[in-house]
């Protein structure tokens, strides 16, 4: 059978270890055209099915490890159909938030964001691309969606020799549409573009997080990477007054109108690089009851490590130097590299040297819409803490 | 002052790395006698204020990096105040929750646990010793307690040099006390017997979980390492059946005598090794719907995490295997030595042995009235994850 994908003895062991992806370095034979296809060891034993792409350096991506399966696109659909039940049983209170989140579904490499009537997709394989079209179709007609868009961007569909671009794939999806999440006090609103926002067009996976700090919200507060607002419109109904802090212009504009939008007028807006400004607020002797830390991703690979510790670090010290006793910060990493150890190991160091003593309040994650996959370390990759000063 | 602790500088480094605790060996001068001093480093320089004991293997437990800190029992009063102030604000919908979480508090060593108007202390340090009835006298006449229990037994008192015994420091304390809990269909009832139960009389930490668990119950129900029906009490008002497996008769006849005060008649009680009762529903084909699984601390020491890892395994693939798809099953780990990494890593071996594929509903730690301190990973041991069958 040489359309099977045929795995090394390691290639195969991965596997039996339970993590369903191979590098092409385990594999010994892989067929010419991405698709789903059988997966063997290197005596013919089968090892079930899997997404497979000769050209990406994960060439397998284990669907199931059950040779009697029958792996095609009912079965996909299937997968689909069990990721929307299990968001139907959540019954998140928010119109935003994720349907499928790749292999945390069983679905390898699919995204799909949910914005109301519309959805947002991003498919990082080829070896799914074909079968795109007819689980969109379904997940519209399910859904009773308006409208489906793909928004294939970025390195990881060039690496996988797919097209990128942004394409309506079902109906129509306007540039702005407005969606709205619980928050502690309240429903709050907010304002997405899902062709050229951050990701799908929202962070959705700090939703149940933002309404957590939301409910410690209080006095001064500070929304450090605010974007367009994520954290600060949480923070305004609780806190006197929030000062928010993003390099990017237009994100704040965006912010401004979330602002309005949720009829806050209790909002400051600073361009500035978050390193600089906390220097200006620290040596300006301000102090912030509430604050919310959420950087960006600063160790996209490994080898970043080192790097973005010191970044992590640098800003939770100035973060914690503005912070009262009595005070609340939300602290963030969405690096997947960053693992929980290291990441509360450098919030330790940090408090160490800012000699403040800190009560952990929560430690969680991204929201339960983004399912973790157990043996798949990948399918969980935010880290959210929140602490309080005691001392 | 021969009457500071003097640290080398290995301790010195240690307490600036923001952990509180330094062992003997890197110490150079330690008082005679046990109690809040003074802490140098080797130039004399001042490091704050500690409970300290020549005698401890820890001897020196830092309660303040301030030099200019009065650390006198008013200031144990103060951090005790500062604990209470912290309960009420959570406001645990419960009468039976922790009081005093040792260094989560600030209070090294010391342990508080409430059972409605009553509570039980356990102090593991001579360096306290001391003050312990003044600070049992505040706590009575704070929360108005009608009386307080000394549970001093175990090796970490006599290394420390203090006498054991169960002793009414105030007031009286029954010998059996009913106390009440949230759960998810509404409170549970349960008695404690504070002189003879385990712990201080009940596993508090597990409350927050217990109740999660209880959401998810449905069907035929299990419950493995019951104790005195902790789990059990809250899966029985959702599940068909429960049964309950412990090793202790005594621990099954108090769940019996729980269930009977919730009006549950849905239980059976099998008095069993869990590993040999496991292996025996397997054997007979059953399956169980929802499973909560707490053994109890395999990994005492360091050095017991090999034989820990494959007690933890086996357990968690027998129970693996008796869940159906879409069955839901919470595991935990109170082992501090386990990390959140060996624990999940464990789990996922075990899911894969049972060649079965697990979503992640929930990864949760103890309930927050015993708070983790950044920096002291020794204020967070337990584990616990809710996990759903998929395929």
């Amino acid at each position: 059978m040489t359309n099977a994908a045929v795995l090394s003895p390691r290639g195969a062991a991965r596997l039996a270890s339970g993590h369903p992806w191979v590098y092409r370095s385990d594999t010994l034979n892989l067929p010419d055209t991405p698709g789903i296809h059988a997966v063997q060891d290197v005596r013919g034993r089968p090892l079930g099915w899997a997404l497979v792409n000769a050209r990406s350096e994960i060439s397998v991506r284990l669907l199931s490890a059950d040779p009697a399966v029958r792996a095609d696109e009912a079965f996909l659909r299937a997968r689909l159909d069990a990721a929307l039940d299990y968001r139907a049983r959540l019954n998140p209170d928010a119109d935003a938030y994720r349907l499928v989140h790749g292999e945390g579904d069983g679905l390898p490499g699919l995204v799909v964001d949910r914005y109301g009537p519309y959805a947002v997709v991003q498919n990082g394989t080829a070896a799914l691309e074909p079968h795109l079209g007819a689980l969109v179709q379904h997940l519209a007609e399910r859904l009773g969606l308006q409208g489906v868009l793909a928004r294939h961007e970025g390195k990881v569909r060039a690496l996988e020799g797919l097209e990128t671009g942004i394409d309506e794939l079902y109906g129509r999806v306007p540039d702005r549409l407005e969606v709205q999440e619980a928050g502690a006090r309240g429903p709050v609103r907010y304002l997405v573009e899902p062709r050229t926002g951050q990701k799908t067009g929202a962070f959705l996976d700090q939703r149940v997080n933002r309404a957590l700090l939301g409910a410690y919200a209080r006095g001064a507060a500070l929304d450090v990477f605010s974007y367009h607002g994520s954290f600060g419109l949480h923070l305004a109904p609780g806190a006197a007054h929030v000062e928010l802090i993003d390099a990017s212009g237009a994100a704040l504009a965006r912010a401004e109108e979330n602002m309005r939008l949720n009829g806050h007028t209790n909002v400051t807006y600073t361009e500035a690089n978050a390193f600089d400004r906390l220097r200006d607020l620290e040596s300006a002797g301000q102090r912030f009851d509430t604050i919310s830390l959420d950087p960006p991703a600063f160790a996209k690979r490994a080898k970043d490590l080192p790097n973005a510790y010191r970044a992590y670090k640098e800003l939770n010290l100035r973060c914690l130097k503005l912070l009262p006793v009595g005070g609340v910060m939300a602290t963030t990493s969405c690096s997947f590299h960053v693992s929980d150890s290291d990441f509360h190991g450098m919030l330790a160091d940090a408090a160490a040297d800012a000699r403040v003593r800190m009560r952990v309040l929560h430690r969680g994650t991204q929201a339960p819409d983004h399912p973790e996959r157990l043996g798949v370390p990948e399918t969980r990759y935010l880290k959210f803490t929140l602490l309080e000063r005691v001392e």
